[in-house]
C-alpha cells in the first residue's frame, strides 16, 4: 500500500459510528487519539438501566478531565469540527439499548442532558419501545415508543436502528422527524444475519436522510475481509442507498478485562440464564489490518485504492455523518 | 401602611431563599410570580433519594415549558438578573438533603447538570455527609462529607446549613472554600430552637461571606409576628453578622394536597414509624400578612417602614443573595 490513503486519512474527519466497550482505559483512549479517529461513537451499555447510564455518563465526564489532550465530549457536529481543529478525538456517547429510558418519558431529556447522544430503541428483544432483530415477530413500536421517538428528536438525540427489529425500524423511520441511523450492520444482501439489514430499511433510510454504518466485525461480514473485500462492501452497498448515505461503524469491543464474560453479558444480559458449562462463543477477532483503532487509516487507504474518489472517500469515512449529526444532535434541548 | 415599600418592593431583586412544597401547581407558579419575587429557592426534597430527584427535576423542567411567561430555571445570578429584566420568577432548585447523593461522589456533578443549585448537606439526622440539627450529638462531616463539599464548591453548588447540626455546620464553614448560605433559621439569640442558629454558627458564616436567610415561620420564630416583630428579628440579626449577611427564606409550604400526610413525611419520612393514630401535628400558619407570596410586598414595607434604609433593604431583600450565589453558582461546572 502506498502512503496516499494515510495521508488523506489525516485530512479527513474519520468518524467511527461504533465501539462497544467495558472501561475505556488510557491505553484505548490513547488508541483511538492515536489513530486519527475524529470522533468515535462509544456504547459500552447493552442492557442496563438509567442508574448505571448515568454512573457511567459521570465516568466519561472524569475521563474528559483526566485526557483534555485527547479526548473531548460531543453534544453537537460542531464540536466534532473543533476537535478535528484542535487534534482531538470527540466522543459521542450512547446506549445501545432503550432500556435506559426504562418505561419515563422524563429519562429522554435527563439522559441527553448528561451527554448522551445516540441511541438504539432496542437490543435484540423486545423493551417497552418496540421490538429487537433476535425476537420471533416485531409488531412495531409501541405507544410508549412513538413518544420517545418524538422526544428524542425535540431534544437532539440520534435513532439507531442498529440491533432493532424490521418492523420497528420501518416504524421508526417513518415516524420521526429526524433522519435516523443504522450505525454498525452490513446489507443483508452482502450477508444473511439478523443483525443485518434489508433493502427496505435501508432504502426507507436513505430516503430520509439517513446513514448506514458498515462494519468488518467477521459476524456480519460473514467473513474476515481483506482491505480489498472491505471495498467491495462499502461499494455493494453504496449501489443500494447512494454514496451520501453510507459509513463506518466497526463494532470493535473495547476494554473487556473479562472478555468471556463481557460477551456472556452481551449476548445473554441478566434477561436469560446462560449454560455457564457450554463452551465459550467469543468475539471473533478482527481481520489484522483494522485490529485497533489506530490502524483506521487501513480503512481509508483501502477504499482510496479500490477507486472511490477523494470526495467519495471523504464522504463515507465522515462527511455523511457530519451531515446527519449536523442535522439531528442539539447542545441544549429545545 | 403607604405605598412607599410596595413600589420599592417592585424595583428591587427579591429573592425568598426557601419555600418547601410538593406539588407546584399553576396557581402556585402565578402566586410567586404575581407577587412580584424575582427568585425563589424551591426545595421540595427532604428525604427522597437521587431517582426521585431527577424525576422532580425534569418535572420542573417540564413546567418551564408550561409557564415561559412566569418561570425560567436559574442556574447562576445572571439568570436571574435577566429574570427580574424580563418580568420573570426565576426557579433556584434545591434539596433540603445531602440522601440525594447517596454515597455517590459523581451525583454531585449529575444533579448540578441537570439543574440542582442548592443542598442542605443533612436533614436534621445524620447522613453519609455529616449530622443534623435533630441528632443528640454531631462528630462533624464525615470522610465522604469532606469530598461532597469539595465537589459542590468545583461545580458551583451551594452548601445550605438551614438542617445541619452545629459540628458539621462549623466544619463545612471552613472546609468550603466558597461562603455558604443558611437559606432559612432565625437566631438562637432570638428564639431557642434546634433548628436556629447559635452565634458561633453565624458569626463563623458571615465571616466567610456567607447569607442567612430569616423566617417568620412561626415554629422557628417563636410567634406570630406582626410585621414590627418582624422587623425586629431582622435588627437583632444584623447586630450579630452586619447587614451584609442577612436575608429572608420563608420556609413556606406550597402545593402540600395532603397537608397532614406530607408534614408527618417532612417530620419522619420512612426513617421511623410515625404514630398514625398521635394527634396530627400540624404546620403552623403564616402570619396574616404574608400568607402568599402575593403578599411578599409587606416584607420589603416592613422593613422601610421600620427605620430600614432603601440600601439596607435592597441587601436584605435580595441583593446579599445575589452576592453569594454570583460567587458559588456556576451554569456550567469547571
Amino acid at each position: 500500500m502506498t502512503g496516499t490513503g494515510t495521508r488523506l486519512h489525516d485530512e479527513l474527519i474519520v468518524i467511527d459510528a461504533l465501539q462497544a466497550g467495558g472501561d475505556w482505559a488510557p491505553e484505548i483512549i490513547r488508541d483511538i487519539h492515536e489513530g486519527g479517529l475524529t470522533a468515535v461513537h462509544v456504547a459500552p451499555l447493552v442492557w442496563e438501566g438509567p442508574r448505571e447510564a448515568i454512573a457511567d455518563l459521570a465516568r466519561w465526564q472524569r475521563r474528559f478531565a483526566s485526557h483534555p489532550d485527547r479526548i473531548v465530549p460531543a453534544l453537537c457536529a460542531q464540536d466534532i469540527e473543533a476537535a478535528k481543529r484542535n487534534g482531538r478525538t470527540a466522543i459521542i456517547y450512547g446506549s445501545q439499548n432503550g432500556s435506559v429510558f426504562e418505561d419515563d418519558l422524563d429519562l429522554v431529556w435527563v439522559l441527553h442532558r448528561l451527554g448522551m447522544r445516540i441511541v438504539q430503541l432496542t437490543y435484540n428483544n423486545q423493551n417497552y419501545i418496540g421490538s429487537g432483530c433476535g425476537e420471533q415477530s416485531d409488531d412495531g413500536l409501541s405507544r410508549f415508543g412513538r413518544l420517545v421517538v418524538t422526544e428524542m428528536d425535540r431534544v437532539g438525540m440520534l435513532i439507531d436502528l442498529s440491533h432493532v427489529g424490521e418492523r420497528t425500524s420501518l416504524d421508526a423511520i417513518a415516524h420521526s422527524k429526524n433522519p435516523v441511523a443504522v450505525t454498525h450492520a452490513n446489507p443483508t444482501r452482502w450477508f444473511v444475519h439478523r443483525r443485518n439489514k434489508s433493502d427496505e430499511v435501508l432504502r426507507a433510510l436513505a430516503e430520509r436522510g439517513g446513514v448506514v454504518g458498515l462494519t468488518p466485525y467477521p459476524e456480519f461480514a460473514g467473513e474476515v475481509l481483506t482491505t480489498k473485500r472491505w471495498a467491495e462492501l462499502v461499494a455493494r452497498t453504496v449501489e443500494i442507498v447512494g454514496v451520501d448515505h453510507v459509513g463506518i461503524g466497526t463494532d470493535m469491543a473495547r476494554g473487556w478485562a473479562d472478555f468471556a464474560g463481557h460477551v456472556r453479558w452481551v449476548r445473554a444480559g441478566r434477561w436469560m440464564h446462560p449454560d455457564e458449562s457450554a463452551p465459550e462463543s467469543l468475539y471473533p477477532p478482527f481481520p489484522d489490518w483494522l485490529g485497533a483503532a489506530a490502524k483506521f487509516g487501513n480503512v481509508t487507504e483501502a477504499l482510496v485504492e479500490n477507486g472511490f474518489s477523494r470526495s467519495e472517500t471523504a464522504a463515507i469515512m465522515g462527511g455523511n455523518w457530519m451531515r446527519l449529526f449536523g442535522q439531528v444532535l442539539r447542545r441544549d434541548a429545545v
